[in-house]
């Protein structure tokens, strides 16, 4: 990272940062995915920001959502008009404090920014992967940050957090790797995709493969799936909102006009919104990928896999402290399912705080500003930060 | 309507019935439309079921929704093994009960269930509409089923019952008609749709639009945009349900397997749920009705039409007596838009009943058996239908 330090709307910003990248899994020694599969070399792209300190006690690890990368926050260039996807969070003095912090966040496996993913090379091919490329899991994506924190010679977390399917990376970490992690920060995310999670999934994925230029996965070379990618994102993006929400950033004013069309041109905001949203995200993401990941998310249930259908079982197995925050008008992760895991960890005798936000934005609430977030994730940060070195803790 | 009767699983049936088909505004007296479009001419496919009796105070008009038809109840055939569509609320001794009441239901204009809509021939080209079809409102399906009254001699209707875009049409029938409806049964209905379900429609449309068969709506002698359609249907489907209901319907449940594919098959029930809901729906629906029909109930906002903007306004037109149910788990259209629907006709003074009724099921509610309803429906329409008779009522 460069020293080089900006201030813009969100406050100091951390400056330039650089993505890096971390290839392992060579074959013959090729990654063994939960699937069965296996999947060598194995790129993960990162940042980092903010030192690590001597005793390599500061680490704090972001994990991102499904659509995410590892620029959380800072700028590529002094030309680079937008910042990471939390700059409002991270940076100097801000809620994960990079003057105290040194702050990981790798991209996941799986998706097309920088990490192996379904649009990668397969050296087997020299053409990418497509729908060659193996299922990966949320297990398989922490078993790649793993050997990330491996290299980086990095064996304890202060903290993990993220959000959504970050989160469930989170909670992965926290029974995968107890002896590792201090202290998790899962937001707006559940320990299993409920039904109507898998539901709204399946149908973003369908749209995706309802598209002819979708070609069985196999479109690299030609026209892509974007119509149907658009639709997917579309689906996405109504989940991430609420009715709340909705009706007090949209309501049923009009685009640009007094009256109906009455025709089928986007006449509400809210339609126009749509569509600028799945045209933008075609830009900037893979089709499969999506389908991919989705489909790892979907397939997420930390009691089954780790506690045999038993959610309490499942964190027997976690050391972290926790701090568990839902959102109100969260309705993809709601706050019931939050209420359930702090239940099953209380159960174990974890140090849990939960607290659910009094929010307005839905399930979208955890990335946008909100002092009473920032000033939790901080004091929580600050007071296992200070524990670390009053208790000379176990781990 | 025969004379024939059947038993079945939901008790007695109306019998044998008959589509019936009534076409009115010849050009060169064709139907204006809101949107300043003349449509002509124009069919409505309708049913009745029971008597109309000799002063004709014992009609029950039933309006449907989206993908509804005039089918509410009975059999086509005696080797017909699915009765209408509301068969559990329609017949003798039923809810709705044909020995008392003349039952009418039209399919509603835009619809390809038999009334004229995209997929009817065009006079002018004598080829399908298709997106020459001029867009129809809910009021101007109100205006085409007032036209079906006018034909049938029926002056005073006892009772308007819809649910979800039906009960759309039962609102702006006892605005636009005051002095037809004595009594109205708007069920899981709004007087406005919000972002909320402006949005889920909006994607079901471009779902729709962005299959290359659908071909800007000219598809009618080739290739159907039928996996555009299936996507669009599967949306609904979401929506139709609630959280709660697919938890306790599907929750992770896989289907027909022990384990997982890791690949992009239908691993859990719920989304082999999705894909043989879209399947199904594209034998039977026409993809640019899906487009008409779902754009008109977006631009349904009784408050704006009728009252500049506000309820109470709107509402001052009407006379009728209403009975109000919202459904608890029902988030496309919410029990506080019926509330809010409660308090506008309460401040006219208009003789109202409300129920939330406790269901899992979503928005489907209303569709589903629930003694709570039909005793509610039941008992409104025999108290009406009394007051019709002992107040030598004022219409």
């Amino acid at each position: 990272m460069s020293e080089y330090i900006e201030h813009d709307k969100n406050g100091i910003s951390v400056g330039l940062v650089e993505k890096k990248f971390f290839t392992f899994a060579e074959p013959p020694d090729e990654l063994i995915l939960e699937g069965g599969a296996r999947l060598g070399p194995v790129t993960i792209a990162y940042e980092t920001y903010g030192t690590l300190n001597a005793d390599k006690s500061n680490v704090v690890l972001i994990l991102h959502a499904l659509s995410g990368d590892s620029h959380v926050a800072g700028y590529y260039s002094k030309d680079d008009r937008k910042p990471g996807w939390w700059d409002i969070m991270v940076g100097p003095g801000k809620g994960i404090d990079t003057n105290k912090y040194f702050v990981v966040c790798p991209n996941i496996l799986g998706s097309c920014l920088g990490s192996t993913g379904p649009s990668s090379i397969n050296p087997e091919t020299n053409k990418p992967y497509a729908l060659d490329f193996p299922m990966v899991t949320i297990g398989d994506m922490v078993t790649a940050q793993k050997a990330l924190m491996d290299y980086l010679g990095i064996r304890k977390l202060l903290s993990i957090i993220g959000g959504s399917i970050g989160g469930m990376q989170v909670l992965e970490w926290c029974v995968r790797y107890p002896e590792m992690v201090v202290s998790a920060i899962p937001l707006a995310t559940t320990t299993k995709h409920s039904a109507l999670a898998i539901a709204f999934n399946e149908v973003a994925r369908q749209a995706i493969m309802a598209d002819p230029n979708w070609n069985n996965g196999d479109y690299y070379f030609g026209r892509k799936p974007n119509l149907g990618l658009a639709v997917a994102r579309m689906i996405g993006h109504i989940t991430y909102l609420s009715d709340e929400s909705m009706r007090l950033k949209f309501g049923r004013h009009l685009q640009d006009k007094s009256d109906f069309s009455f025709n089928f041109d986007a006449d509400f905001q809210v339609e126009n919104y749509l569509r600028y949203q799945g045209t933008k995200f075609v830009e900037r993401f893979d089709a499969n990928s999506f389908l991919y990941i989705s489909k790892g998310a979907d397939y997420f249930d930390l009691e089954s896999q780790h506690g045999s259908g038993s959610a309490v079982k499942a964190f027997s197995k976690a050391r972290a402290k926790f701090l568990v925050v839902s959102f109100t008008s969260d309705w993809l992760y709601p706050t019931y399912q939050s209420k359930a895991m702090i239940q099953a960890t209380k159960k174990n005798g974890l140090d849990v705080s939960f607290c659910e936000i009094e929010a307005e934005w839905g399930h979208d609430a955890f990335l946008l500003p909100n002092e009473r977030l920032t000033l939790l994730v901080r004091g929580f940060l600050e007071r296992v930060f200070e524990e670390t070195r009053t208790e000379q803790h176990a781990f």
